[in-house]
């Protein structure tokens, strides 16, 4: 399918600071939250981007308006395309809706109600295909071919690299200098965007699931692993650590911790209580990682990503 | 009990004004949240300024911060104190801390553990006594008597009122011009400081629980009555309203609107699956008001201010 040619090529610096400026006004720019409590829990001084009240609930809307807009004009016309049962079908709906063009999302059969119902009230096209990864491509093909809409990978594209990066460097422009920031890890396409967006001397951390933990051995090894048979419950984060991505976090990240199911969930638990924020277990993970890597982090100035707060109402049925 | 005169007297426009001047960079400037999903819910434009968010979680500690920093320092020495398990406890200890005096608590025996904790972990005095009125005031006098402290009245003290004023003023301040404000309603300290600070021809509507509406009685009889037997989930809302709280609430507010629990957990399950805050029920009443008297507010600007998130963490047993 045809791409535009610079979505391909590796983004810079550059690219993260003129996704911010055309950005402006585009997204939400988001609140930064700090606890004393959290400070005192991990010894550390933390800043919290809030990406979870980001428009259509995750910093994925960042990326995809950076797509969307960046689009040449002949292409646009025909609209964009994605396979995503999670924040970027939403996320790209809601930009192809107010840049004016259409977005075909495909969507497994299997989805939750929920999610769908998030794709459909931005107006995105929902073709549904069987659950598995040969069916979803092969249906984006045929949306494509169909269509001439545009696809818009979910992380391993460049203009969505440098949106996502503009995460960080609002959090910056906005706190002042910081000595580390951490960000989840499932395509790569947040956490690149962070190293890109980091100035000299500020370190760049992934947090990522154990059970779903290709891009922490990927980084160890210094080769792109591609067995990956995911299993947690941070569902935006299942997914493989992209090329694009990988060659970026692999030059210039300092580190990827990883953390158990029970240590995001347990993060979770104190997000919601203590910053009164309801985050998904993906966003979490940040916090599991500081929590975990302690001694890494304490007594330093830390940014923390919480990248969406897709947790579906019905895990509320506890409540009062 | 001895009290600064001007803690006894109805405080005005300017006393807001002056308490912003001087709360600035002691308190959080709160973030302020739309929704497009709420205001098509409503048929409003809504602004939510998060107080939950607020140092201590409520907009408490604004009136608490508003009465330590105008003591006198004569009187300041001796520590100031107050009855109450909730909120204002927190809070007032909070800001003794910060101004390095005092706070003595009089807490009910019955308190849960979590409140408890709340006061002690900003270095509040906890005294505490039988889980009733009667007792509770005895034993405030006699801690009065013994260390001198002053008593800070949760919400019937002008520096108090003045205080939670600026939360309104803030909001304005951020958001530009609007037609209402919609605040809980309890001892009435929140909504007569709102009523304090909105420009002539904003409105200002108090929401108050069905099962403890002596403050939409007082306002509709214009005499504050004081049979009360509250019944409510909103535990942040059971007080009876103040009597300088009621002078002003009855003069200048426009309605006191009143919804029943039902309607108050509805509308706190959409804060927190939409907004993704967690706020308690009290902080919720607000926008079950303005669903349940729709036609008031469709089409007008309105500021909703979410009061606290003093939600029990036991409450979210039923998460992932």
């Amino acid at each position: 399918m045809a791409l535009p040619q610079q979505w391909l090529m590796s983004p810079t610096s550059r690219d993260v600071e003129e996704a911010a400026r055309r950005l402006g006004g585009r997204v939400r720019r988001t609140p930064v939250l700090t606890s004393e409590s959290l400070n005192t829990l991990t010894g550390a001084q933390l800043w919290f981007k809030c990406e979870h009240l980001q428009k259509t609930g995750a910093f994925k809307f960042r990326g995809a308006t950076n797509a969307v807009v960046t689009l040449p004009a002949d292409l646009a016309r025909h609209g964009v395309a994605t396979h995503s049962s999670g924040n970027h079908g939403a996320a790209l709906a809601c930009a192809a809706r107010a840049a004016g063009i259409r977005a075909y999302i495909v969507v497994p059969e299997d989805v939750s109600a929920t999610k769908l119902a998030n794709i459909e009230r931005y107006g995105g096209q929902v073709r549904l295909c069987e659950a598995n990864l040969a069916a979803r491509e092969s249906m984006l093909d045929a949306v494509v071919e169909e269509t001439g809409a545009t696809f818009v990978h979910p992380y391993d594209n460049a203009a969505v690299i440098a949106g996502q990066g503009t995460a960080t460097l609002e959090l910056i422009g906005e706190v002042g200098a910081l000595d580390a920031v951490v960000t989840p890890v499932g395509g790569g396409g947040l956490l690149a965007g962070a190293v890109l967006a980091a100035p000299p001397g500020m370190e760049v951390h992934g947090a990522e699931p154990l059970g779903a933990d290709d891009a922490a051995r990927s980084f160890a090894s210094g080769v792109r692993v591609t067995d990956h048979a995911p299993d947690t419950v941070c569902d935006g984060l299942r997914t493989l650590l992209g090329v694009l991505n990988f060659d970026i976090i692999a030059e210039r990240c300092a580190s990827i911790v990883t953390a158990s199911d029970a240590e995001s969930l347990e993060a979770m638990r104190l997000i919601w209580s203590i910053l009164k924020q309801l985050v998904e277990p993906s966003a979490a993970v940040t916090l599991a990682a500081i929590l975990k890597d302690r001694d890494r982090f304490a007594g330093r100035r830390v940014g923390v990503v919480l990248s969406g707060g897709n947790a579906d109402p019905a895990s509320f049925s506890g409540a009062p």
